[in-house]
């Protein structure tokens, strides 16, 4: 949410050591939400290695090429990816995107044995 | 992804402990994805209590009352949130819900912080 050219954080969540403000209209977690952008952040950060557009189509099954191809601009969009050119095009994850895959695995390990 | 009525896992994500292997239709994945869900979600769970529509309508900032409805209709029926009716109807995570939060907010605080 934007008032007056800024953003406007609500302290809308309670933990154990206090309280969280955030922006509910952070463009992150909007990109993150989108169909297989979880998946794509999860499967770029495996050991570490960039990966090129063929590595990650035949990794992620069901993702169509459109669809990867469209997170993928958002993603380095939002500062999750960075892209690499050259023969190739490569991608790897940023700083913030290995971040919050580290924070999000925990979740995604728990969804997969939960559901 | 189903297939001969089956969930198909795909153990496409490594961390340093081994693999993680899931189905990337997985049904919850879908509902958090979408708009505000963490939100509510988060919200719902602070301090342990149960909450009414018009108290998560008022600690969420910009979610329409059509949103909120359509939301809890569909968290409900992932198994994340319990609906009591009474004179006035409430809400409360699920066990499942609670451990979804947990492992949730950790990624809700970076981004709080990082964007």
């Amino acid at each position: 949410m934007i008032v007056n050219g800024e953003r406007t954080l609500s302290c809308m969540i309670r933990t154990e050591d206090g309280e969280i403000c955030i922006d509910p209209a952070t463009p992150v977690l909007h990109v993150m939400g989108k169909k297989y952008a979880i998946f794509i952040l999860s499967v770029l950060g495996n050991d570490n290695t960039r990966k090129n557009f063929n590595d990650l189509l035949k990794a992620i099954p069901g993702i169509s090429s459109t669809m990867l191809s469209a997170r993928l601009h958002e993603m380095v969009g939002a500062g999750l990816i960075e892209r690499h050119d050259g023969d190739i095009v490569t991608y790897e994850l940023t700083e913030m995107g290995r971040e919050i895959r580290r924070r999000l695995l925990p979740l995604i390990e728990y969804l997969a044995n939960a559901v």
